[in-house]
């Protein structure tokens, strides 16, 4: 609620235009609707630029499909990560518009295509092993709209195939770059290019892996600048904030 | 085993009205019964003011049916907690009147209502997949004697939906707040009001999540003062202390 | 903010009584002052019911001092914790009622008398080198305006140093246990009494010890209800805590 | 292989009683049995006083049955822990003696009863979910030829249930405290005698508990004096220890 | 070393107007200075869009002004982290332009003015013992030629400081939040608006604090999407990053 | 890409018999094929003495037989790890030379047999358990051209065991050392010999074995100099550097 | 208290010659002196066998040298770890008798000679750096009445160095082994003798040696039986714990 | 002790010319010095190839002192790692052939010099910060025998700079690679070479770099084959081991 909302609606209350009661009303109620278990931000989509994206783990697949009942009844694009199999058909039955994609394990209710700018977000992944995660991030920028280039298995265990798509990574304006392991193509990349990196650890690799902590320590320690870092398999918030970089004007 | 009563114990002694061996049997035995396995403390309700409570977890189903048997045979309000259906039905058998909050995963069996104070306990999550460990706070408080008021999904990402409930939660005499992830909310609650908050970090969330730590430090980190912790997903423990403090004279 | 209050100001636009800008001005303007390198929240004594509190660890002598010349200004009682004696030398010298109760490493400078309650709260330390986390939690809970007894070196390897003094501990409103290394004490000190615990873990003790997390995790996971944890050495945490459930009507 | 032994083999060759081909034999062929996949140490009986001790967990069911197979046939005792009911079934059918020990999840094949001295191990739990780990306990110091002492369910929650059973546990020649949680027992058992305590610290617990690190640390970090500490559910081990200590002339 | 540069270079061998000599050299020699205890990449400028940056800590003073001695001579504007006022002196006999910004601990030598856009970063803290990494942060802005908003001392405690600032912060094109002890106020922040955040966890707190990791890890696992995250303390990676994205056309 | 072969290939280029065309496609295009999922390296061979070998361990079923028919067609030995019985099937099919270590869990695909030299590898496990992580490194040895000697369950509690086999152990070139547990006998082993010793921790034990973190401290942390470590279960990294050192003339 | 002890003291009661105000006295007065700043235990001398050991860290100068004074007025021997040179010297001044064991760090103020029984207790080191963590042990165990043998920096680098004092090892009733960085003494010693040992990790190493963790989790996770463990650098008590074992009858 | 130096001796015995008591002070006296604080080990140089080295650190200046007497009256080529200056002072007084490297921390007494092969072994860091533990790599190797190139700051930030120097380092029979913050430049190097390489992980670096924790992690699951690790900082360790591989006939 920005000051010159407040304003206004002071405005309106001088005027005569709205009513106290009118005026307490909008100022008290924030728009979200309350399903008892969850609490749907309608305003969100206003205040952030993006619709609310559901979350699914840790939701029974009544409480996924509710939410997503409510949402689509809204009118705005509908996501849902970490979604299984289970959950897509509940949704699927009462929106058959809904896809699912199985690798990054995501839903998606579209209404309304996003304008889609004509820059773009490299995924680059060090190993097959990362790729559902990477596939999270990238099916994610697709939806917020955005056109994603996909490099994957280019770890620096033969940093040749990195180098070979240098050009193509280069022209792109943010980067994501997805390991698990010791994490070290973040860094690498980091040193290669003066573009963003949002660098994601994942929990490929056993051992001192410790489920993506040794990728996440040294992502965070990269020697190189520009690489920032989100948490360990989360797909989702690197093709966020790709995204939001991407989209800027 | 207070001064007055060794006082008064001493004194019939000394009067006659009991005997040496008497009172040796008094000092010597507290009140618990030796089932083998466990060793039941009939003392507690009057020594803590609360009933044994059975932690299930551990336990085989024989195990708490046999637990249960003994302390309603005593004439207690049993209750148990992180208990499966199994168990559940295995006291049903030996207990009509038992009841099974299933998500909250509580036995009890209630035999005298408690008295119930007219203040308020708020249970607040940050989201949906908290409510598990809420209910089991909440639960655990209204069978102890209190007044509930859920307010579920309220996390910071969307933090007007929690201001619209201020007043609401001002009007509490404890506020419990359950949070995982970045467990931020207990934070945003305890900077906003005078009143003591009991943290529960949740092991909801992946990654750097590590089944509950982060939330958990971030709770004992927290800036605001008045904030106190226990373990993760300990919602028995919150509701516990909060009915402690709310059933305060 | 509360709803009351919005709809007080909105009634007072309609009658002309305020102008819009004059509202606005209340709306957007809260109560603090802006020092460059602090914010002091002028507000928050009104709505939580305690002036605000400074932390000084971290902070220069000259932030240190500035910040209590403002709120010393504003009338306010004022004191400052984890602050070393150039600190107090500094606030001295812009006010002569400062307090430095060296062992809490607490300054204050009190206006006016809090109104103090008949209850009582415990301070219990495990061991002598407890006694510094001890004292802030003491002289906070003091200063706060309530009655404190002290309870020094009742560790659990002499449990019957404890037993003794069970008839005061029981007295009290809420109990404060001190303890370090296993951190023992506050299980045993919860499973005697039916009193709120704050449990407080100190980095008494070495090797396994860990700067206190051994303590803190034994607190974290006591088999005793009732018992709720703050951060390692944070005496004025619980000093704070216990205040708020002491002054409880 | 001790200085004396090597002494008098090499009298013997001076003598001629030996040759020197034999005595080359005896010098370089420590008595044990290659399986292949595991090095049966015949030598232990004499060298450590006790029988070799198989871990059966991570071995398969074929090479814990093969190795019970060579040692029967050597005629020692012969005794399996972590064992499962199928690796039972696998010795029962080549041994018609064994025995298992299905909370302790202990094999025994035992051939010559030890000689048992008069003075006793008291084993004793906090919980009553601590119990397999106390019989694994208790079962190994009973093979090995020790009288044991069960108390069991006897944590500081209720800490009389504990004092209660104080003569009967000073009478002990070692104590061995088993409890998961915050593990405070060991320090309070450890503060009330006057006699060597074994802490082994179990898994039972969540959240803070970590598996057991919380009550290892509580344990290592005891204030009261003669606790030592073996690994996380490690029954077997401070039933070995005990029995040293118990056997000792 | 793109394609096109690698391609050119090979039509000028075929051409003749390079030797193949020539082009070796330039094909194995990459534009670094070998000053034997570092290796100056004067490439770094045209391949990142940024001259290199020194990290001057772990460096001997005669180190840290060999190296800006060399960079000076290239023409190249030069700055260094985590400098010392020493290391400061020692530059200054070298270069009488030389700047020390103590609180930030940055050096710089500036020979050229960059070119500064229209839009801006905010550096939020959450406390004034913030302040040091976010001066390295800001000032690292600023000397990549970018107009930086100060907010200090807006901490989720007192929410309603961060609240009357928010139109501010959304007129900026990127946000850095650095925050010690919980770190919430990424989070909160984050839910706030729809601009990306880059997250500082700082060493500042104490206890479960552990030198920075709690709110490391509290924002790693942010509920609010558009958050990534530098290192600890890594006020430098931040105002880097930032300036990145904030220079983006 | 050697300094050498590019001054072939500019000279190539200078007398015409490579055109700019080729020259570029060759100087770009690194000899791998991209699968989409998977980009296989062949220039490896050449490059690090090695034929890529496969982590199979996160991959799908088909995936790993795509990479093993494209590996196969190119003419080179394969080898995968970390692979189940299904992937060995599903490669069996394509491939009818196909082998599966069911112990070692690897797949190989042998076209010509490595010259395999004189020198030995002994491969010496502590226990029983730690047998599977043996054969990865010695089958993955044996596949890469080497003589191994396998010693199993010689750990230090019967350390005659390994003494006994010591003259076999000393004619080897280099010794890989398994041990889950406290990991000993890399110390013990170390202390013994001249001979690099490569240390694999294994996640063989429970309780404060972590997994295997505890034998990998303590094999870091060795007093016997002339020890370095490979990740913990690693066995396939302890034979490929046993191999590079073995097969060094 | 035992029970025989209230037996005779009620039948005091009963017969008249003690008073009911005389008993309640006894009863409620355990015996021990409160300083304030600590509350020494007189009574622990009857109850555990040993006077109250007195830590000295964390106390100041005044609070050592008070609880000295106290228990030499009480005839006890007194003895305190982990001391100073300067609090020697203030507890010099009071007692002439005052001894200090400068590597060990104790005070010491025997005035009865204990009775020293003819079995020894075996100190063994693995390095130099280890030594004064095994002279507090062996202070500790000769001042509580034992005869110890020293055996230092016998690592298993140069096993023969140990296996040459076995003799004199196995002619001792306990074992104390002291070692650090990867802590392998304690199961080589294990493996070798019958005889309990107690394992002492120390803070010596660096790197992966994590002050001592690396050899604590070793020593915990020992292959061999009959090892126990105590703090990281808690010589005291390893003294403490073998002097109760070998005093035993 | 080998099986033919038993077995010469026992010819001996037989033909008498040793008698049983020489034989048995041959079998029982291995060759050290017993310092009573260290036992010098004599015999090491024939076991392991090397004379023993000292470890400074953790002792005294005096002990070093000794133990260097002993060692060059034994007319061994003497070193000392881990050296203050103040311990280089002693040694030299004792021995004026004593030099000290002080970047490296190494005091060496050379009486003979050691044949030096044509290989070499590569030094590699990421860093100038990272030269002191480099230095003590390539001293160790220096000095047992070994050439060296030194390649410093040569980190994946800048990759050139590496790929620079590839045929050198191509030309060494070992690589030793040392770094700090995220170690990355082990794998790099690792996927580029065929060589055996060492990595070292160093404590430079801040935050999450965790003393070295981090590059540990990320070099110990390195997605490059051939790399193994030694201890934080341990260039001692790693230029030992190295010589070890690079002197191998």
């Amino acid at each position: 609620m920005t000051t010159k909302e407040i304003e206004k609606l002071l405005n309106e209350v001088k005027k005569g235009t709205s009513s106290v009661g009118e005026a307490l009303e909008v100022l008290k109620s924030f728009p979200y609707t309350d399903l008892g278990f969850a609490r749907i931000d309608h305003h969100r989509e206003i205040r952030t630029g993006y619709p609310e994206i559901i979350y699914c783990a840790g939701k029974t697949i009544e409480q996924v499909r509710e939410i997503f009942r409510l949402m689509i009844s809204k009118g705005s694009n509908v996501m849902g990560t970490r979604a299984t199999p289970d959950m897509y058909s509940a949704v699927k039955k009462i929106s058959p518009k809904a896809k699912y994609f199985s690798e990054a394990r995501i839903i998606s209710v579209q209404k309304k295509k996003p304008v889609i700018p004509d820059t773009k977000i490299a995924v680059i992944t060090a190993g097959t092993s990362d790729i559902p995660v990477a596939e999270e991030a990238a099916i994610t920028a697709e939806l917020l709209g955005n056109k994603v280039i996909r490099i994957y298995d280019a770890g620096v265990a033969g940093i040749h195939r990195l180098v070979d798509k240098l050009p193509e990574i280069r022209s792109c304006r943010v980067i994501i770059v997805i390991a698990g392991m010791e994490g070290a193509l973040a860094s690498v990349v980091g040193g290669l290019v003066d573009i963003p990196v949002i660098a994601v650890p994942t929990s490929v690799g056993y051992g001192a892996n410790f489920g993506g902590i040794s990728a996440l320590l040294a992502m965070l320690t990269s020697c190189s600048s520009g690489v920032t870092v989100v948490n360990i398999d989360n797909g989702f918030g690197a093709g966020f904030s790709a995204s939001m970089i991407n989209r800027m004007k």
